[in-house]
Order: structure tokens, then sequence, then C-alpha cells
């Protein structure tokens, strides 16, 4: 399948909250949740998610120069929600009402690879000319679930957005051809609970225990999963797509966390040239974090001619998915 | 698009709430609720929205006469969650992990509408070939945000769950022809907040006011915007399609509320034989209203051949969806 980049944009929230603030709240030794975690600081936001995902959604078009107007879809592919009902894309969609063009809105939700999801949905939509412009934006506000008591929950979830504007070769206002080389999902529900808010949904609507409203993950479990399951998946993936490890030019893997990433790298047996590694600036911002990531390449290499891309994460589920992408600037 | 529909099935939970329970506890004359709602009985699930799913996908499964292991993709498309995190489309996996195949799973959610959004994505995804045997699952068991003291939110809605498996012209087992003669959906989110849960995502995370954890709905609002909308909307999708009113075999609406569906049938010129209506039944089922309502006429007519089905519904956001669709029994 073939399919093309028009635009990209981020956005960063201006408040920072320093990893050496968790390191004062734990009584942990300035520099040891750097250490721990590999984040240096990340960025928050209070406003709701649809808000600052409004601001990506305003940088893909500037750098698309496209209008609102133009778009022929939107999906939201976040992890968390602005509310339970309506889905987050509406509540986007509603920062737009100025421009009077009502187009297709929902939400895609594969927790931090909802992206991924949402790249495939797109690039069929693209192929059987459902829908021909079509904008995917994640955003992440979630900062309220985090346990303020639990280490894990707390030093490593930051907010952020990007989106990205996907159409057909026919766009002529495309900046990039996309081929896509191979892509791969899969789940595997024997670590559904290894990260998880367990109340607030159906399971448990108003708990009596409001901890069980926050975030919670077992690192040491997620770890086991990707060692058990990360080496098959990437070999699937890369057989599929006939590319070799070491024809891939750039690895976008999610920042899940510091170890995290270096545990996948060496398991994959990616060289530190390969992965993008931004989570010092961002920690692990959940969905937004593949797209934020996948944008500071595109805008940081100048020329990007027949480069091998591959956007790889884990996510709550446990899910991974991978696209590998051969991407060339027109 | 063409494909086929190899399997459905449908559930609705043992626990019965009768109309006249909710006329003593609004001090109204036995029978009222029903007149004002069109709703004799809804059925209520305790045991979250994964196990309800899981009913409804095993009796798909046993109509398709196929095995969890024959599927490669699960969406799970429903307007409420069991869980924030992660997708309820991984619990629902998590119920066939004897099956020992994982599968890709994620959550679409446009409201009342994912079971339309699930439909496209899935007519694309066998189009392009992405996926060839896709379970697209909708369960509600969402009764713990109704707001027992407004009338309109504790009167309506019930649970449900129903699920179908669809497949490609190729699947020997396919029970039913498709062709998409018209898809359409579209986003008005000028009415974004006519009917929501304001509390419990980003918006408002842990709520002063438990009140705002449960779900409001402006219901004049909401036939205000059906009243603007939904005309030029059927219209255009009908225009597309090249098929008028009248050839229309079956109106598959979203069984929203008794007045709601006799307000949207006057509006369209259907006529009641062409609408099914099975809310008296149910009750609002929120997103696996359409697609129980779906399965419900599949199983009731014998003979199926050359039928044109069209399924639409409004849904919070506030979103129209329409598929007309084609279908023969094979």
């Amino acid at each position: 399948m073939k399919f093309t980049i028009v635009g990209s944009g981020r956005h960063l929230p201006e408040r920072v909250v320093l990893s050496t603030e968790v390191d004062q709240h734990f009584n942990l030794e300035p520099g040891e949740t750097q250490r721990r975690t590999g984040i240096a600081k990340r960025h928050f936001y209070d406003e709701g998610t649809s808000k600052l995902a409004a601001k990506a959604v305003t940088a893909a078009l500037n750098d698309a120069q496209l209008t609102y107007q133009d778009l022929d879809l939107l999906i939201c592919a976040s992890g968390t929600f602005e509310q339970p009902i309506p889905c987050t894309a509406s509540l986007i969609a509603e920062h737009f009402l100025a421009e009077d063009h009502p187009i297709p809105c929902f939400d895609v939700n594969a927790t931090c690879l909802s992206f991924i999801s949402a790249c495939e949905i797109a690039q069929s939509f693209l192929t059987t000319g459902r829908y021909s412009t079509i904008l995917i934006v994640s955003a992440e506000a979630g900062d309220d679930a985090l346990d303020p008591e639990e280490f894990e929950s707390s030093a490593l979830i930051g907010n952020a957005s990007a989106a990205f504007i996907f159409s057909t070769a026919k766009q002529p206002k495309a900046q990039y051809d996309v081929e896509v080389l191979g892509a791969r999902f899969m789940t595997y529900p024997e670590y559904a609970h290894a990260a998880e808010i367990k109340a607030g949904g159906s399971a448990d609507f108003i708990p009596e225990n409001e901890q069980d409203r926050y975030f919670h993950m077992d690192g040491f479990e997620l770890i086991k999963a990707m060692r058990r399951k990360l080496p098959d998946f990437l070999s699937d993936l890369l057989a599929e797509a006939q590319v070799e490890i070491k024809a891939i030019d750039f690895v976008v893997p999610h920042q899940a966390s510091g170890p995290g990433m270096k545990i996948a790298g060496r398991l994959a047996k990616f060289s530190d040239k390969q992965l993008i590694n931004i989570i010092e600036e961002t920690g692990n911002t959940i969905a937004a974090s593949i797209p934020f990531t996948f944008e500071y390449l595109l805008k940081r290499e100048e020329e990007f001619k027949e480069k091998i891309v591959l956007l790889l994460g884990t996510g709550a589920g446990m899910s991974i998915g991978g696209q590998l992408l051969r991407i060339s600037r027109r």
C-alpha cells in the first residue's frame, strides 16, 4: 500500500515537571529518577485533551498548507480521553466549529499504540478511496490519572500531542511518498492487566478505593512480556517485508521508558544510531509518543530520500505494533 | 465495496428492569414511562462489558461455524468501556485466552455509532486484504453511569451485546454476500454536549460533583439536531448510492427512543413496514443497538435475497452514520 504525508505537527505544553522534583518527592538522591527512567523532564497540560490535540492539528494543517476544509476524516488516536462520552474526536472538531466544515469523527484506542492502529485504518481507507485526506491526532493530557505515591506511575508519564495528515499520491501538496513495506499488530491478552486503570468503566464505575482510578503498571511483567514476544514479532514483520534489520535507517519506538527502550533495542539488535530516543525531553507521552517522535524525525532530517523507517511499540493490552515504511521526500 | 457476513450473534442479559419500576420511582401512572419512551423492559448486566461481549462473540462463532482461531482481527465497537486502560477489545480477547490465538485488538468509539464506524473500517480492510476474517463486537454494560434521578437517563438505557464476523467473497462458510451501495458518516460538533458524561476523563478526572460522572442528555436538543441534519444527510447518502427510499426493504435504526425513532421515521419518510423497531424489548443499548437489531433482522427473515438494508443512526458527538447494503443469502 502507498500513501502520502501532506503535513505533520506536534505540541509540548509549557508547564515543565523536572525529574528532580520526583527525586524530592520520593526522598531520592538528585538525579536518581533520571538515572532510573532516562527522563529529565516532562510537560503537563491542564486544559484538556481536545485543546492540546487542536494545537497539533493546527500545526499539521499549517505544515501541509491545507485548511480544515480540506480534511474529510478526523481520527483521534489517544490512549486517554477527555470525557467518557462523546468521543474525543468530536470534542477536537468542536475547536474548529468556526470552520463550518462537518467531517466524520471517531476515536481509535489501542492505548499507547493507537496511532499505529489508526495508520493501518487510514492506509486502507486511502487505498479503497473511502476517504482521501485523513487527519490522525494523538493527544494525552492524562496526568490526573497518575498515582503520586507510585514511582513508576508518577515518574514516567508526560503530556504532548502530535498530528499527521495522510493522503493519496494524487495530492499535489504531499511532502512525502510512503510505501508500507510491512505492517503487523498483535495483542497478547495474558498480559492485559500488566498496565491498567482498573476503575472508572463498567468494571468498577465509582470505586470505593480512589487508588483504583489511577494508572498502575508492573514494569517487571511488561519487560518479561517484551522479552518473550518482541523478537518473534519483529522477525515476522521483517520477513513479511523482506527487509533486514541493518537496512532500517530509523526506528521510531514508543518512548516507554529509558530502560524499556534499551532492552527492546538490545532484543531487536538495533544500533543507537537507528533508534530515535527523545524520552529525556518528553517522558512517556502514551499514544502521542510514536507520532510525536516520528514528526520530530521528519523535521530533523533535511534530506529524506528512500529512508526505511520502522514505527514500533508496545502498549497496554498487551499489544505490539509495527509499521515498516519506505519514505521519500518529494 | 463487497464483503460477506459469515456469522452473527447477540445476547440480552437475564436481569430485567421493567418500565413500570421507573413509573414507581418517579411517581408516574403505571404505563407512563412506556408511553413516553416506547420501552416496556430493559436488561441489565452486572459482570462487565467484556464478559457480555464474549457471549455475543461465542454466538457469532457458532453461527459462522468458525472457531476463534479463524479470526485475524477483533474490533470492539462500544460506546462505553470496561476499564479506562487497556482497551476493551483486549479484555474481550482475555476471555478467549484458552484458544491460544493472539490477534490484533483495538477499540473504535463513535458512541452509539461505533458499529457503523467499525463496519467502514472492516470493509476497507477486507478490500485491501489487510485482514480477512474480522470480528466486530459491540457490548454495553454501562448502567452504572445512569443518573437514577434523571428520567431520560434512567428510563432509556439497557444492556446488550452483538457480534458480526465479516470476511471476503472467498470465505466458503459465508452466509450472506453484501455490497456497500453507499456509506456516509458525519459529525456535527455544535451538538457535542447534547448527550454526554462530563467527568471521568482528562476534562474532570475525579469530579467534586458525582452527578457529573453520570450520563445526561438533552432530548429536545438532540431532536432539534436530527430535524436539522438528518434529511440532508439521508438524501446525500441515497443520491450517492442511486437508491430511492421506497427501494429500501429494511431500515435498521439505532433504537434511541420510541419518539426519536418515530420522528426520524417521519423526517425520512420511512414506512412502519421498513423500520425495524424492537426498542420495546431492549431499550436503547447504545452502540450494541444497531448490530443487535441488524442481527435480529437477519435471523428473523428466512429468505434474504437481494434485500436493500439501511443501517442508520445518530449518536453523541453529535454524529449521523448510515450504511446502505444490498444483502443476499447464499
